[in-house]
């Protein structure tokens, strides 16, 4: 299966990136960039370098739209560090940016492709709904797994939001109300797989540049995590499980279920259930339990292989 | 198996106390009224008079507590009128409340009968949180399946309180918190359980006094979800759906998650996944998928032999 990822480079679309690589049934044909944990610009820069880092440099990268003047919450630069890997200097990229833009890639891809390309958000919805905008045939289509919203559990920015969501809840509720196929990973599930520091021993173990990168990026998360949520013990592998289902949809148990975003009232940001649609065919399915053993142990291993043979 | 049922006794209540009177698999042992679409005293009076009308005078009725002053919201009688019944009169009846209090008819119900009883709330926790507090092995070892909440649809008293939880939000966190065996059947599910008035014609067309009584509330009760909700095309069946759930569970998917009730915040009253509790035994089951068409059909047939043998 052909894979794009949309990504707002902060260190679990690190994960997601490598995880995308390393992953046997998955082959990353491209990288749209977004805003959010870190700007468009950073995140073009973040993802060239890794993938250079990870032997990739071949993948080409597209910049996505950005709202003017956006800056990263302090709370993002927090969890991802200033620079969205956590502090960790990344050997800088030789590549350079594609010069299409994000949307028209997508576009190009899914009437390339079709049903045998997924299409992996992992950052707010406004690249995906742009494509949406301009191609409705895009829309209907396209294959999209997206890590994002919370849907029986609390946000994490308010208690209702989750923070890709939150950024542009229009872009989510217009991906709801238009995609022909849309899976959310969301918070429900992404809380529920954890990694911790046992695990990043086992990557800089590989003794590897990348091995060594990589556990660098994860302790630093771990430890942000160690004080915005202190109950979990670990970090969440966000985005790193949406290109998991993507690969392998046995993963989650999922809810069919029409959704919407709240874009106004004291809700603005929430994803639910839209009431007006509930006994009409469903659209969308969220995951709502996952076999985290399994993600987790698959995850670790395939990362520490391809860290390995770097 | 024996049951009970904690009522607010509105319209959906009425159609729950009969459809637990009709159910083949379920023994009706006592009732217990609360406060949320009428008073205390009203829920009484209406409970005893539906009883008699039903045939089943001999069931015995408790009253449980009130917060002082208590008068339902607009809405409430908007819905289901101001007498509670749809402006429907009802003959009065002849028999009394019991003087045991609520919660004592509960705790001494769960020693007695154990895993051979279900109780099933469907009005505020305020009773049943009561019972609970009174004596943690009524928590430990009681069955209940509540009618309240919504974890993936949006409230309908806010946009994230669902009535019956808006009332005592604290009472059903401490429910969520202590109940051995809870299973929540919420507006995810009651909104996709919907009758209409091709339905209630069936029962007046029983010619009975019970039929046409219970046709004429359902018609009110229709009207004024024509007015709230019209996008739903019929009255929800919040109340009857928990009577049928407790008798068949089959009736229902259900998802095992650990649930909370905000108490404090602007999402006070929202039922919602306790994050501090997510890889920890789950206590609660949400229903979250119904087979609507199965207990819509079942529910219309047993009331209308129930309406048509009196
Ligand atoms: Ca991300
Ligand atoms: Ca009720």
């Amino acid at each position: 299966m052909k894979a794009i990822l949309d990504l707002d480079t902060g260190i679990d679309d690190a994960l997601a990136l490598a995880y995308a690589i390393a992953h046997p049934d998955l082959e990353l044909i491209g990288v749209t960039c977004t805003y959010g944990n870190v700007t468009v610009p950073l995140a073009v820069r973040n993802t060239l370098a890794l993938l250079e880092l990870l032997g990739k440099g071949d993948v080409p990268v597209f910049a996505g739209p950005s709202p003017a003047g956006f800056r990263p919450s302090e709370i993002s630069s927090f969890i991802h560090g200033r620079n969205g890997v956590g502090e960790v200097l990344l050997p800088p990229a030789t590549g350079q940016v594609q010069s299409q833009p994000a949307a028209e890639f997508l576009i190009q891809a899914v009437h390339e492709h079709g049903a045998d390309l997924v299409i992996i958000p992992t950052g707010p919805s406004t690249t995906i709904a742009a494509a949406m905008r301009q191609d409705p045939s895009f829309a209907a289509n396209a294959h999209l797994v997206m890590m994002g919203g919370a849907l029986t559990v609390p946000g994490n920015v308010t208690p209702w939001s989750e923070a890709n969501i939150s950024q542009d809840p229009e872009a989510t509720d217009y991906l709801f109300r238009h995609a022909g196929d849309i899976t959310m990973v969301g918070l429900d599930v992404t809380l529920r797989t954890l990694l911790t520091a046992e695990e990043s021993a086992r990557w800089r173990a590989s003794g590897t540049r990348a091995g060594r990168i990589f556990a660098d990026m994860v302790d630093y998360y771990i430890g942000a995590y160690a004080t915005t949520s202190p109950y979990l013990g670990g970090c969440g592998l966000h985005d790193p499980l949406a290109v998991a289902v993507a690969a392998d949809a046995s993963l989650v148990d999922v809810l069919s279920i029409n959704l919407k975003t709240d874009t106004t009232g004291p809700t603005r940001g929430r994803t639910i259930a839209d009431e007006t649609r509930l006994s009409t065919p469903a659209t969308a399915k969220v995951a709502v339990g996952v076999d985290s053993e399994r993600f987790v142990r698959e995850f670790v291993e395939l990362l520490e292989t391809l860290f390995s043979e770097l």
